[in-house]
């Protein structure tokens, strides 16, 4: 494998808005997604970051089935719920739009709730929850997905990949983050194993025949991704529930379709929540019982070879925090020069990469 | 094994409500006491209906751990949020009324959510997420559960077996309504397979050196069910992550303590929430998503020796009707028994077993 080359992390987002700026994405829409692409990269969740600006973004705008400016609509206004039309803008700048509307009405109310419909891939989840947290709120953030995971008892790519995101502050250096698809793995990881060689661990996938696919080769559009539970005997069940949760909150509340009807990881519906602290409880009182959860959790013995438990978002605080002092991220040199493609394309300065720099 | 014996739902429902009167609970709770655990046996879910009825209600009532005539108060208040102390009360009185709020809160601002501490063991979580069918509404319910839960990477009864329940009205005869624990399975199907002495498939559960559990007999305080996902390679984070979000939306918001601080199956904390779908998207366009979805589930090719994908709560929506038409539930000798027992000591009449009835 190609070593990962070290790119500045601010000379990467401008690179980002004037690529997206070029295809007539208003300033701030661009500032916004290169924002959230970035932060995806600074906490290592490398699969929905820039890696996919040019092949998901940029590709899709020029195709048309992104619209740059977009008209973003909202369809319903209750005082704690809402719903918007996406008009098929860029998913960060509707996504971005509609968890702040969420957090509005959870500061007027206490809780604000908004689904979201016609919008387009919005990078990962955690970015909208994570909005909640300066606010002293729980964000919660669905996305339907790519129509690859099968019903337990089925055989057939019926359902999305769905995915949950939720944040909550803790006073212990870093915020509650979880960012789950609903599928045993995200169809990312799949990727890496391709890329890798690697086998797939038997309980990810099955082939067209339903058998337990091992080889990550043989991995194709017969093939399906199991909800989260694996097997029926352990529970898959409830991946397939959460699943069909997120259609529901997405594509069924907002009316524009779940991801059995959409490709759900393109034309995609969303949904995003707030729960303000202080509506229910005094926030000093909900940090105490944080820290004590997070304080025994940190007390459970460990397998051998583990050092701690860790918190969801633990690890990923730590990465952003480590490479924002170090002022880089690390990019697949495939990905640099997918970058380089299109900055000559588009008559953008490409100045990414010093001669030589590896991460 | 022993039959089951076929009860009379009118006459098990009188009985509970007159053992609880016996001890004090007000006619109108121990009312919707029992019918809230008829319901949940009719619906099949025997693990959390009138089978504890003795056990978890009446033996705790008796003992002083739960409150026969509590004093439920609202902490807190705002348009869409608030919390509420239960006073030690009966899981499904504290349960029922706060979920009540949440849809009195829905119906006013669109959505409406509701963290609960100080309440007990409220039965089945499916019960108050199912409140909101009638008012065309979806349902949520969250409850903290027993400690016996390890966090992966760990090795120790860190968390409880901390349950998500949600419901939505759908236009296909059934609602969709999930009740599930965030480990791989609930403790109940452990007791069964001790009951019935059948393996323990693997990735359930530990012991204590974090060895697979496979002997039902093995199962005692010091194993370990494991978060759903089973192994770390599996997605155990995301079960691990769910069970923490339960905490968080009832110990942490309530204030009360989360399941890592609070014996969670007894001294419970709770949320209940909801959300108005016409606050969304007419009920109509909501239906036809829905409809589509499940038809799209339908139709997918199935396994051999399965006839059809089943929506969560397909299932127990048709044994419910069954049971409603037949007027009668089957319960298990030995719990007939124990409500004898309890009859005989409380001066209640024993009415619910005609001689030689079997189920």
């Amino acid at each position: 494998m190609e070593e990962d080359i070290s790119v500045p992390i601010d000379a990467l987002g401008r690179f980002a808005e004037a690529l997206l700026a070029k295809l007539g994405v208003p300033a701030e829409d661009a500032r916004v997604t290169a924002e959230l692409l970035l932060d995806t990269d600074l906490r290592g969740i490398e699969s929905h970051g820039m890696a996919h600006l040019v092949d998901f973004y940029v590709r899709r705008i020029q195709s048309g089935e992104i619209e740059p400016r977009p008209t973003i609509a909202t369809t319903h206004d209750a005082l704690s719920a809402a719903t918007i039309d996406g008009g098929r803008g860029l998913g960060f700048v509707v996504g971005e739009r509609a968890m702040r509307l969420a957090i509005e009405k959870a500061r007027a109310t206490g809780s604000g709730w908004v689904s979201v419909g016609n919008s387009t891939h919005y990078g990962a989840g955690s970015c909208y929850a994570m909005m909640a947290l300066p606010e002293n709120m729980i964000g919660f953030s669905f996305t339907t997905g790519g129509r690859r995971m099968t019903p337990p008892g089925g055989l057939g790519r019926t359902m999305g990949l769905n995915v949950i995101s939720v944040a909550a502050p803790t006073p212990r250096g870093f915020p509650y983050v979880l960012d789950m698809a609903t599928s045993v793995v995200a169809a990312g990881k799949l990727e890496i194993a391709q890329r890798r060689g690697t086998p797939v661990p038997e309980g990810w996938a099955v082939d067209a025949e339903g058998r337990p696919l091992t080889d990550p080769q043989a991995w194709d559009q017969s093939c399906m991704l199991l909800p989260l539970g694996g097997l029926a005997s352990t529970g898959a069940f409830k991946g397939f529930g959460l699943a069909i949760l997120v259609d529901i909150l997405t594509g069924a509340l907002s009316g524009f379709g779940t991801s059995t009807e959409i490709d759900g990881g393109r034309n995609a519906a969303q949904c995003f929540g707030a729960l303000r602290i202080d509506a229910f409880v005094e926030l000093e009182t909900y940090m105490e019982r944080m820290g004590g959860m997070i304080d025994a959790i940190k007390r459970t013995p460990t397998l051998e070879g583990v050092d701690e438990v860790r918190i969801p978002g633990e690890l990923e605080h730590a990465l952003a925090e480590s490479r924002r002092k170090a002022g880089t991220v690390p990019m697949h040199p495939a990905v640099l020069d997918g970058f380089r493609q299109a900055a000559d394309e588009l008559g953008v300065p490409f100045d990414l990469v010093s001669e030589g720099a590896t991460a």
